[in-house]
């Protein structure tokens, strides 16, 4: 029935998981044609989703328990998975997915301490059990990552943002203690390197994948 | 550590639940003070809660998915259980809470079809597992709800008002099913009599509890 591939996006904000994204399009519509590559990320321009996202990001929500944050983001993932993910598949195109279930267990897991099998019930809950084909996970210090988002202003600081160094640091443990479990699924790509190297190592993990869509 | 006591209060909107706990209110307070009782429903006014419910009952959110709804349900109730029923429970009230974790069974579950093992497992994972140390379950026939409701014009129409009659009555098979098998902790009242006889059989039904708490 789903006759695309799925490939999700992982690694701290300021991994430069955008701006690797924003050079593989163009590469990717070569290969695939225009109509042949989504690439979306949480909450993905769903409505239902989006407004989930302002409450959990939202810098007044102080008191947000760390088992509300997760079980929002949850939410959010299921009504993007339904309205917008599946049927990209169905259509047979390559879904480039900037954040999944990966995230939940690095952030909501390790970084806030909540039990890894009880968020992967939910993951799995929220898919219907649907992994990635492929995971890239760029991986970078994060003194490095945080500093990025510091000097970028791209965005406005989110609550997210404001928590302590120690808690990214748990974050990326988490993230490489997944790829070690998952070596069939998860690449750990190092983001500490020049953009087109990165861009370079990307591509290349997906070359199967594309061979296979072709 | 929880000296309190947890009664929820579950039927279909229309079963007279508010009247019902607008008239024991009083009664509760005269024998166990007014610092003693606290009457709250979901989203109960935790900002956030409040937030998600707008999400769930926003009229225009009709691509919402029945996962969706139900993990906003659960998020919902795990910030407004952390934030305001273990608090007071701690400090040994009694609090009534008008629809908890059997809402969830009758209407995602019986009513739209939801696993409910998946529901009790979403269920435990907001609550930590606790569970209410009575519930009164206020029956009547689906059509006498709605009627009551379009006839008191009390409330502005939301989105699960839309819903078929048919779905109304799967839900209130859940709300049976799960009387028969938790005999120990949910007492069925006839919600289809005067409303001083159905205040009668609640406040006789709260009895024991009471005793336990002066």
């Amino acid at each position: 029935m789903v006759k695309g591939r799925l490939v999700s996006v992982e690694g701290p904000d300021g991994a430069g998981k955008t701006s690797v994204l924003e050079a593989l399009l163009p590469k990717l519509k070569e290969q695939l044609g225009e109509e042949g590559v989504l690439v979306t990320r949480e909450p993905g321009g769903i409505a239902i989703s989006e407004k989930i996202r302002e409450i959990i990001l939202d810098v007044n929500h102080t008191s947000m328990d760390a088992k509300t944050e997760l079980l929002l983001y949850i939410a959010a993932r299921r009504q993007h998975m339904v309205e917008k993910i599946l049927p990209a598949l169905e259509k047979g195109q390559l879904v480039l997915l900037d954040r999944f279930i990966d995230s939940s267990v690095a952030y909501q897991g390790y970084g806030r301490g909540l039990d890894i099998a009880e968020i992967g019930w939910l993951n799995d809950y929220a898919t219907d059990g649907y992994q990635p084909d492929k995971t890239l996970y760029f991986d970078v210090p994060s003194e490095i990552g945080l500093a990025r988002i510091q000097e970028s202003g791209q965005r406005e600081v989110n609550r997210l943002d404001l928590e302590t160094l120690e808690l990214h640091q748990r974050v990326r443990q988490g993230y490489q203690a997944l790829a070690q479990q998952h070596t069939d699924r998860i690449v750990v790509i190092d983001a500490n390197q020049d953009l087109s190297q990165v861009v370079a190592e990307a591509e290349s993990q997906l070359k199967q994948l594309l061979q296979d869509l072709s």
